[in-house]
This record gives C-alpha cells, sequence and structure tokens, in this order.
C-alpha cells in the first residue's frame, strides 16, 4: 500500500477509535487544532509519564518545573523571538491567497528533486538488472543539468534566508515561474515578515492593558526560573530542568494532521553544564535521548540523526532524531548546544545577575545549556504511525491491529464473558474489580467474541481475558495475546504479574537506565 | 498565631522549597500568574492523577478527553460567554483607579457586618459569663438598626445584579457614599460591562485573521465532542467525559495567591444523565465528591457544602465544597446541574443533531448534564494549607513539617549517607538504584543529619532513610518517620514494601471506591 494511503487510513483510524477528532467539529472544525479523544488522551498520558519518569525520576541532578503559559513580554525580546521569529509571507493578487515564501520556493526544489528521479526510475526500468544507478546519476546528461539547475537555486535560497533578504526571495520566485497554485499567475506582492507568536491582552486598568504572548517555547520558562530552582533546590552543575507544557504558533500553512499544530505540547529538558563542556553533555544527551526512543522497540531502523549545517542564533551545535513517518523521515526531536545565549540575554534584559558559583572551580559563570526538545504530539505520531497494522490472517480475514507498546496502549486489558448470562458477566466484573486498581480496564459483553478481539485490537489492548463456564468450575480464563493472537488458559490469580510485567511503565524505565 | 500570618509564612515557604514562584520573578513578575517549582510540579502531577485515577479508571462509564485550549468562536457564543461573563467596571476619575463594582458594595456589606459583629463583641466582654448572644443579636436596638440597613443595602445590590442593572449599582455606590480607597473621594465614571475571555487573532489570510478566545473554562470542550466520544466510544447513558486543562480569565482582582489567577488549571467531568434524573445523579456526585476530598485525610471538619441560592442561566441545581483555607471557607469544587443548556445550545448555533438515542426507551433525547468542576490549583492550596505545620518540639526546638498525604508529596523517601565516607555514599546510592524506578527519591549527604531531617520534614518526604556503619554489616538501615519522627531499624529488603504500602495511589483510590 502507498505510504500516502497508510497514512490517509491512519487518520481516519485516529478519528474512528477516539484517538484524535478534529477540534470544534461539530462547527466544521478549527484549522491545525485537533483534539485527543478518550484513546488517544491515555496514549499521550503515556508518553508523558514515560518521558517525565525517564528523565525526573531516574536522574538524580534533573528536576521539573511548570511554568505559566503567559510570561512578562520582555522575555520574548530577550529570548529573539519578537524580532526574529517570523515567516517570509506573499500574497498573490489574482487569487488573494496568501503563502509563505519560503516554502514556495522548498517546493519548488522538491519538484526538481523528483525531475530527476524520474530519469533515475524510466533509466531503471529500461535497463533492468544491468542498470548501475550510481554511474547513471554521475553521469546522464539530463540529471546533470537537473542537477546544477536545482543546486543554483539552493544556493540562492539559502543565502537569501541567511541574509533575511525578502526581496531576493520575492525575486527568486519570480525568477524560477513560480505560480501560485489556484490563479496559476504570477502576480505576487511583496514578501513580508509575519510575527509567529500569538499575542493577547491582559489586564484592564484605567491606564490600559499589557500585550502579552502565549509561549512559542516552554524554554524560556525554565531559563527565567534558572535561579529559583537551583538556590531552592540547591542543585549543583551539571544539572536539568524539566517541564511539559503547551507551546503556540501562529503558522501560516500548517500541516500533516497532528504533525504542525497550532497549539501543541512540548517536552523540554535544559541541562546547565561548565563553558566549554558543552559538546562532551551534547553528544551524551544524543546518545541518552536515542536509546529512550529505540526502547520503546518500534524498529531501530526507523530513527536516524539530522545534524544541523545552519544553526539558529544561539546555538553552537544541533541535531535532530527523525522518525520515518508515513510521509518520509520527519524531526520527532531537536537535541541543541544552547551556548549562553539565553540566561546572558536574560542577565541584560532583567537587569538581575543570572551566573552561577561552581564551588570546584571557586569561581562564577553563566552556564551553557543542552536542550532536549520533543513534541508531545509529534511522538503520539510516530507510535501511532509504527504501531498501526493491517494484517491478512491465515483464513483469509483482515484485520487492523495497533501493535502499541504494552506500557503506553490505553486500554491494558479487556475482560469479556462468552455470553451474557449464567453469572459470567458477574464473574468478569469481579475479575475487573481486583485489576482495576492497577491497570486501565475494559469490560465488554456486546457481539461475538471474535469481534470484540477486532475492537480491542483496534486500539491496542495487549491482553484480552475471556470469562466461560469452565472460569466457574475451575477459577482459570482464557488470555488472548494481541500480537500473536494465542490464547492461553490461567489461574485468575496469576492475571496480575502475567499483566503487570508486561504493561508496567517499569520494563521501559529499566531498558533507559541500563 | 493568626491565620493571616500563616498564609503569608505558607506563601514564602511555597516560594523557599520549591513549591510555588512568582511567574516571570526576575522581570519583577507577572500579576496573577504563578509558576510551579521543582516541588509544586510534582504535588500538582499527583494531584491530578489522583483526580483521573478515581474518575476515569475507576468508573466502567466514564473516559476522558484532552481538547484544544483553542476553540471555534461560536463556541462561545452558544455557552453564553460573549455576551454574558463579564464584570462591572468603575473608574475613580481622582486616582485613575479601576474597580469592580459589585467588589466595592461586597466590601461595604462586609463592613456592616462587621459592625454588628463589634457590637456583640464588646457586649460580650460586658456582660461576661451571663451574656447571651442570641437574644442580643435579636433585641439590640444598635444590631438591629445595622442589620436592617445592611439587609436593605443587599437586597437592593442583588437586585441589581439580577437584573444587570450597570446605573443601578453604581447608583448604589453613590448613595452608600463608597469612595475610592486611594483617592478617598466620589468621582465614579459609569459602570462598564468588560468581558473576562482573553482572545486573540489567529492565521493570516489575505482576507485576514480570525478572532478566537482562550477557553475559559474546560466544559465547552467536552461538550462539543459529545457525539464523537459517544459513537466512537460506544458509550451508553448515563455516562461520563472527563478532562484536565488549562483555562484563562482576565481577572480584574486576582488575589489570595494562586486561590484566582488568571491562567490556572482545571479537573471538570461531564456527567450525562436522561432528563428528570438529574437531581438523583447531583446528589449522588455531590456525595461521590466530599468523599473524595476526605478520603485524603486532611480532616473532615474542613469541608462543608455551600448550595447557591442564585443559580447560573445555565443550572437548575449547584453546590460548592468549600474547604477550611487560611482565609476562611473557600469553594474548590463546583458540582452543577447543567440541564440540556450547552448541548442544546450547541445544536441551535451548529446547526448540527445532538441527540442520544437511548436503546432502553427506545427513543433520543438531548442529555441533561452534571458537572463536577474542580481548580487544580485550589486543590493545591487547601493541601498545603492543611498539611503547613509549625510543631515545637519536647527539646524546645521548632520544626516546619508539611503533612503532605503520603501519595501526593514530591519525595517520596530521601537516603542519606551518615557520614561522606567508609563506603557509606556508595551504599546510599545503592539503595536509591533499587527504589528509584518506584518512588521519587532524592540523595542528601550535606550538613548534620538534623539539618536533612528538617529539609525533608519542610517538603512533606514521608520517610527518611539513614546508612551508616552497622549497614554495611548487617544489612539494616534507620527509617525515619515524618509525622511522628519515631525512627526504626529495617532490614533493606524491608523498604520496598513498607514505603509501597503508604506512599501508593492505590490506597487512595481503595478508599474511595468503598
Amino acid at each position: 500500500m502507498a505510504q500516502e494511503d497508510v497514512f490517509k487510513k491512519l487518520v481516519s483510524h485516529c478519528k474512528e477509535y477516539g484517538f484524535v477528532f478534529p477540534s470544534s467539529e461539530i462547527y466544521d472544525g478549527l484549522a491545525a487544532v485537533y483534539d485527543y479523544g478518550q484513546m488517544g488522551v491515555e496514549l499521550k498520558n503515556n508518553i508523558k509519564k514515560y518521558w517525565w519518569d525517564s528523565m525526573v525520576m531516574l536522574h538524580e541532578n534533573i528536576v521539573g518545573i511548570d511554568s505559566a503559559i503567559f510570561m512578562h513580554p520582555t522575555i520574548w525580546k530577550a529570548s529573539g523571538h519578537v524580532d526574529a521569529f517570523n515567516d517570509p509571507l506573499i500574497d498573490n493578487k489574482d487569487s488573494k491567497k496568501r503563502y509563505r515564501a519560503d516554502v514556495l520556493i522548498e517546493d519548488c526544489i522538491a519538484k526538481m528533486d523528483e525531475k530527476i528521479e524520474k530519469e533515475v526510475e524510466k533509466a531503471a526500468k529500461r535497463f533492468g538488472d544491468s542498470f548501475d544507478e550510481k554511474l547513471f546519476r554521475e553521469t546522464n546528461p539530463r540529471v546533470l543539468e537537473h542537477k546544477a539547475k536545482r543546486d543554483e537555486l539552493h544556493a540562492r535560497y539559502a543565502k537569501a534566508m541567511n541574509d533575511g533578504d525578502l526581496n531576493e526571495l520575492r525575486q527568486i520566485i519570480l525568477d524560477y515561474d513560480i505560480v501560485c497554485p489556484i490563479s496559476g499567475t504570477k502576480n505576487w506582492t511583496e514578501v513580508r515578515q509575519f510575527n509567529l507568536m500569538f499575542s493577547t491582552e491582559m489586564g484592564s486598568t484605567a491606564d490600559g492593558s499589557m500585550k502579552v504572548y502565549l509561549r512559542p517555547e516552554t524554554a524560556q520558562g525554565i531559563f527565567v526560573n534558572f535561579l529559583n530552582v537551583q538556590k531552592t533546590g540547591r542543585m549543583r552543575i551539571p544539572f536539568g530542568i524539566a517541564q511539559i507544557g503547551k507551546a503556540f504558533r501562529n503558522e501560516i500553512v500548517a500541516r500533516q494532521f497532528i504533525f504542525r499544530m497550532r497549539e501543541f505540547e512540548q517536552m523540554e529538558m535544559q541541562f546547565f553544564v561548565r563553558p566549554g563542556e558543552e559538546l562532551k553533555w551534547f553528544e551524551k544527551w544524543k546518545e541518552t535521548r536515542l536509546k529512550w526512543h529505540k526502547a520503546l522497540g518500534l524498529g531501530d531502523q526507523k530513527y536516524r540523526f539530522h545534524d544541523h549545517e545552519k544553526l539558529a542564533h544561539y546555538a553552537n551545535a544541533a541535531t535532530d532524531i527523525e522518525f520515518e513517518m508515513p510521509f518520509g523521515f520527519k524531526e520527532v526531536e531537536g537535541i541543541h548546544s544552547r551556548t549562553n545565549f539565553d540566561l546572558g540575554n536574560h542577565e541584560k534584559f532583567s537587569g538581575k545577575k543570572i551566573q552561577y558559583f561552581d564551588p570546584e572551580l571557586g569561581e562564577s559563570y553563566t552556564p551553557y545549556v543542552i536542550e532536549t526538545s520533543i513534541g508531545v504530539d509529534r511522538m503520539f505520531l510516530s507510535v501511532m504511525a509504527a504501531a498501526y497494522c493491517e494484517e491478512t490472517l491465515d483464513n483469509g480475514e483482515s484485520r487492523v491491529v495497533l501493535r502499541l507498546p504494552a506500557p503506553l496502549a490505553p486500554v491494558k486489558v479487556a475482560v469479556m464473558p462468552l455470553v451474557r448470562k449464567d453469572g459470567l458477566p458477574e464473574k468478569a466484573r469481579e475479575i475487573i474489580n481486583s485489576l482495576r486498581f492497577d491497570f486501565n480496564c475494559q469490560y465488554d459483553e456486546k457481539d461475538s467474541i471474535g469481534k470484540r478481539y477486532r475492537r480491542q485490537d483496534a486500539i491496542g489492548t495487549p491482553f484480552c481475558v475471556t470469562v466461560d463456564h469452565q472460569t466457574l468450575e475451575d477459577h482459570t480464563v482464557t488470555v488472548r495475546f494481541r500480537d500473536t493472537m494465542e490464547q492461553q488458559r490461567v489461574d485468575i490469580d496469576q492475571l496480575q504479574s502475567l499483566i503487570g510485567e508486561q504493561v508496567s511503565l517499569k520494563s521501559l524505565l529499566k531498558k533507559v537506565a541500563e
């Protein structure tokens, strides 16, 4: 099945089984905003707990905070967001549609890449087994021509973005005959910068109100609390502060479902280190974070690092952990060496001294920072994409199964009476009563057992427990395993430990701590 | 100690030990916004988990969701917030200060009440043991005069508020000689309505952007997802949908620390029932929720119900669960019978049919709703207030101890080597390694054991484990209990179960489920 179709199916599965709904759907939705349904919220909470426990509970030198979304507006001056957190926008005068100039150009580059790939595909068909792809790419005149044109555009574009040259961006669009997909014309306005922060007015005094922003990242909430946490928590460098929370960006072109949303959630950790030691810690955190991802068992080959060539103004090293989504390898987490940029700027803008006295060195300094930043929603999407699976069974039937890591599954165990009589429902509820303080359980008595299994497969429940007449005689039940569909007869008293071993977060945490 | 002083001490304790910091403090703060520090975030998360597990995990017919803060703006028309979620504001022309007209009048009523109480106090002193307070209140001419005046004002004020009569509110202020506390004058402007919702602009198309609101309550996110959850979750009435999330209100006079903030967090559950059965369920949820609070063991006498006389436009019954804060009994949770107001209005405004087909009755209807709504931050404050305790010990020393319910404590166990040598630190860390997958642990080796105990008392850690030379010989440690300060020698292998029994949320959940 084409990857595009897989993605469409995944999106509709998310809605059909209560994982993700379009926000305000009965009012025809709100663009690029989504709600998590009854299954989605459990999966999301489990992902957050996995991150929090690995970061905060397992690290003696990492603590959490929960800072507010509203912050003093000068913070965003200090961080550079007021001046530099912009998208370059351009309007087509005929269609009246607005676009990101950089996206228009990137799409044009992507089309050039496609042309090259098509040449390669055509040749591969023509030459069959004897085809030498590498040689063809390096010598074919048409490919080389396309590639030269593409590289020229890319270089010009990269320079314009680096210089913040809006006129040059517009000129590129004109030079390369980039047209509006709606009107098909080149009737473009100037390119203007558009700030991505949402703003609102706080308070109402006779003197007026104060313009505040919805934070575009949670990181600054950590930086401005650095001194408070360090002093009251008696923290010694190196140490980290972790936070999970909402952030907001007024994206012009938000797309790909929950991958890029206007309201999203971050899990960020800022690790404070001695100046000069930051690159050592950068490497350490790259390794630690990748291990965290791989411990989920979604497939090691689905991850790769993407080191940034172009660095943000505050960074001296940066890498992404990319995950293979149905639409290609995409960033799920960023690891950045942010230098002392943020703390230094807050010292400058707030007028408060933000330094750390290092008792071992006997001197004070502005700490350097390694940041690990992960999007909860992207993580959610990557887990769902990896787990979603359509299978054809031996009997020719097909099933959709979510192969979620058991500790992340929304429902851990479904308990089902074989029939709705003879005391079986009562027995099933009795079993739930003994398990529900430890696991999220679901009771299901409707439809055939086969249908009920399918429903649980579709939401990723690792265990189904069936109560039948034999249960009343010998205190045993049938446990059916999601992935193998194998069934096993076990004593009711064994359920707790059988399920517990598989679904507890502890098993994941132990892998991470190894 | 006066209750006012207790409150001041609590606020400064919250800051000193990393529970709550003023937001953006290095920028001199942001009014009525607070951040949770490294201890606060753990306590807050534990409170949220206690609520979530009691509501969602323990109830077969309650599921959760996590809807976005941004919602379609028409939702707030349908809910009544655009038109009616207002505060009446008035400015003093001399001081240029702005006030809530209703608060000015309520303060005036409170002063009249004080006058009555002073008369009673004076008389009580004069008459001593023979004083009959009830008789005095009912017959003393001065008391009766004050009371008549007070009741007259109260009735006039209640009518004006009910009628939404802004001119009359202003007239009351003038008639009762209410002056600005700053300027001391009666030079007042008109009274104007001020909407409490924060708004922002979303998107940027050539056609313009869309005005959206930051949700002032999480409830509407549940109502607009009613059909999605009911259908995809195959829910049958009666059933509930629970949600935890941020809400925002542009309060003019925000005060009392985290009790009334501009950004706050709610835990709301909407329970959908058959029309006509709502008051039965209202009573049921009153009882269930009170039990949840009392299970924490903060003292049953600290809770009371406060039934609303004046009902909101959407309700046919409402009560608050009040908790005894240092500044009096205050609402921590509201239980409301919201009728079919919200679902009915969303049907009207969205044009989509929002009905439930009841298979037992064989008919469709708009469900009625019982809401339980609790402020996370208020709950946090109530737990902290009840737990905060200054004690004088037998030896004359004093200690500050947070008697937090153990399952809510931020740190469950501190492990301390008696001295920083002879292998004791290594042994302590070994113990932490065996406990850290189950409990939030803290390692502390600095200062005397006594000082370290005090530090753990101040953050409410239920157990301190001390490693000494004997530990290396017989594999035992000293466990010291926070509340009794008793010490007990136990085998290291017993720690897991000793601590686990006390700190697990399960013990609380079992009380709630009884």
